[in-house]
């Protein structure tokens, strides 16, 4: 898949419900088309305004009533039972630059038609659900443009205050608020009431595929440590300054991103996930010597213990590298997360979905951060994956066959037709 | 002076012309300052077209004709002999983001009060000079804003075409060009033909501060390799992607500023300088592993095989990092020069000019590149530091004392004079 296109879906191959799915998903993939066949749609971005309007149009051709809350959240809401909470389903349409195709945008569609089935099943037979259903695409789950990530399912699941993620400025000091209006996509309220959620995703890694399983079902997240490092040197010359004069904020700044990898490699089996995606350099100039580096460095792992143990040698690491460069290394900003389990009688309902369809399937854990994991700890909440091609993830390459998204999209459906029946109820 | 403020320019402990110069320089600080005590004036920028029109008006209350030439050098010319060359005395008045008040812009104005000296001495003295005088501020010394460094003064001596010039971006896209028509500086032309050149700057080290010397005079400049690298990877997630499938861009990068400096560090007595001032990560996003960096590393050295062993080892490291990054390393560009002399009668014409006023005085080289490196390619040129505390440079504490920076300006008004009146033609 590196070095060539990735296929485009073929409903052709497909019928009825299952074909509509991917016609609407190959409509969806050229909202924000790169040239390298990704997409490029981050959140807020005139491409973001362009296909949530187009999921409102989807959703009110069937029937549902859309709305934005508060922070930019899109809900497409099915009342089946007057009065009642939601079963909330969907992902995230917004995406990374230069982003796959699949990630966020094949949860929130799955969605949709899950919903649009079971709309048209409980039309057709009469069942009375005992929840209401709404469909969602959150806002700003990829925190590209504006940090943090899972901005909208935050806000909703209280984590984060609206005032605060609509003052919050992208690069280029425009907010949230603006972005929101200029996409016609900020509304009002908190959005429907949740009584549970579900989320379908891409594996993003590769451990479906390796085993040739079919679905995933998420029983918890790695524990994550998330930190904000200033380094801080002194401007000089590239030139004329002596090295042993030099408080290079970027040498600094590098040793510790060469630091983080080997505590990485510090661990076996891959059991300490450690990154630097984000890096600024300060006056970044071809003959200043840097006086301010500003980065974000991660730490993941499914065990506590070690998790601990990698933050350590960080520490000690920090230390070594302050007196090594010469430069100062505080921590401005700091997200962590423990191990937390997804509810297991969710994890159950989808074992037993995938298996009354004869598939096959596993237990995982999710490495990245989730929609999912915000709503997990406001209701119960079932996760599923489906195998994503060499785990590719975050690029223009990612691929999900078709089958593989339909076989995830049909034990979705069936995953909410049993929320929306309260198979999850206390007996 | 690390932590302290800059102090002011004190014209009150001077007299006559000295303080005159004191005042002007004093009010040239003013234009773009910043509140650390320094300045931010980069090329073109509305502080730029401030302070050009600021020396416009300075000049040419003195009498001088005031013309920017195709790429907004700024030249203010006295004709003292119809028809001959010029002697072009100046610096550069732009500066880095947050740079201190004496790189370039003490140059300058030296150069302009030097002129101002010398013309009032001939209108009272009746003398013929042999050539006519220009002060000259140079376009974009600094490369900060618009790169190469050392724009203008290359036009002017043929190694950049001047559209090559004027069609140069900034981060935001603007060009060259409308830098200058929004800041009035866009001229015509070639400006004056030289016959001589000189130019005065602090020394940006710190051995003429430590050896107590009261002028450097420049023998030649240190050879310099300074290479743009791209290092690619490949995207992918921060969190879920498998350690040893990462093909990490940012990692790579940082393996290269480290091997940088220990490249510098395996020679004794800093003998090689190496460092990269500039660094930017696509698509720099807190959870996507990056996939390209670009970077400038420089390395430099007085003795030519040295800098041939230190690029040696360069290209190896790049080869292992490479390796055991997963990336690629390319170099998308280089600008290389060797070591090359300021012309010997110009150095002892300097040398005898300091001896003359019971001056200390030394040879040195200069690490650092100045339009004055470019003009000595054409023109025989005069070069000249004055000391700078602690040598700090590119930095808003950099500082030189009044009393310095008056001796330079008699040293450098001797120096002209001596060009103006032939003193360095064949005989």
């Amino acid at each position: 898949m590196l070095n060539g296109a990735v296929p485009e879906p073929d409903p052709t191959q497909f019928t009825g419900p299952d074909a509509a799915f991917l016609e609407d998903f190959a409509t969806l993939c050229t909202f924000g088309a790169t040239p390298g066949g990704g997409v490029d749609r981050q959140a807020g971005s005139p491409a973001d305004g362009e296909q949530r309007a187009w999921l409102t149009r989807t959703l009110q051709d069937k029937g549902f009533d859309v709305q934005f809350d508060q922070v930019g959240n899109q809900f497409g809401m099915l009342e089946l039972h007057s009065g009642a909470p939601y079963v909330l389903v969907g992902s995230h349409l917004d995406s990374q630059p230069t982003a796959g195709r699949y990630d966020g945008a094949y949860g929130v569609l799955a969605a949709a038609h899950a919903a649009f089935r079971l709309a048209a099943e409980w039309r057709a037979d009469g069942t009375a659900p005992r929840y209401n259903l709404a469909v969602v695409n959150w806002f700003n789950e990829e925190g590209a443009r504006f940090k943090p990530s899972m901005m909208g399912s935050s806000v909703y699941t209280g984590k984060m205050r609206p005032e605060d993620v609509l003052a919050t400025t992208d690069p280029a000091g425009i907010t949230v608020r603006e972005s929101l209006e200029a996409t016609n996509a900020l509304g009002q309220g908190d959005g429907p009431t949740a009584v549970y959620a579900a989320e379908i995703h891409i594996e993003q890694g590769r451990s479906l595929e390796r085993d040739g399983i079919a679905i995933g079902v998420v029983d918890s997240n790695w524990a994550a440590n998330k930190y904000e490092f200033e380094v801080r040197g002194e401007q000089s010359h590239t030139g004329s300054t002596v090295i042993a004069d030099r408080r290079d904020a970027l040498l600094g700044a590098s040793m510790l991103v060469v630091a983080a990898r080997e505590i990485a490699d510090h661990f076996p089996d891959g059991a300490v996930h450690t990154s630097v995606g984000q890096l600024d350099v300060y006056p970044n100039s071809p003959v200043v010597v840097p006086s301010l580096v500003t980065l974000l460095l991660d730490l993941r792992s499914a065990d506590e213990q070690l998790l601990a143990e990698a933050d350590q040698l960080l520490h000690e690491r920090i230390e070594r590298i302050e007196h090594a460069a010469r430069v100062g290394i505080s921590r401005t900003g700091s997200h962590c997360w423990p191990v937390t389990p997804y509810q297991s009688e969710g994890v159950e309902l989808a074992e037993k979905t995938a298996a009354n369809r004869g598939l096959t399937y596993t237990r995982v854990k999710t490495l990245a951060g989730h929609d999912s994991t915000n709503l997990k700890d406001i209701v119960p909440t079932v996760m599923l994956f489906v195998p994503s091609v060499e785990g590719i993830s975050h690029n223009e390459h990612e691929y999900t066959t078709d089958r593989d998204a339909v076989t995830g999209l049909h034990v979705l459906t069936d995953v909410v037709r049993n929320l929306c029946l309260g198979e999850l109820d206390p007996r």
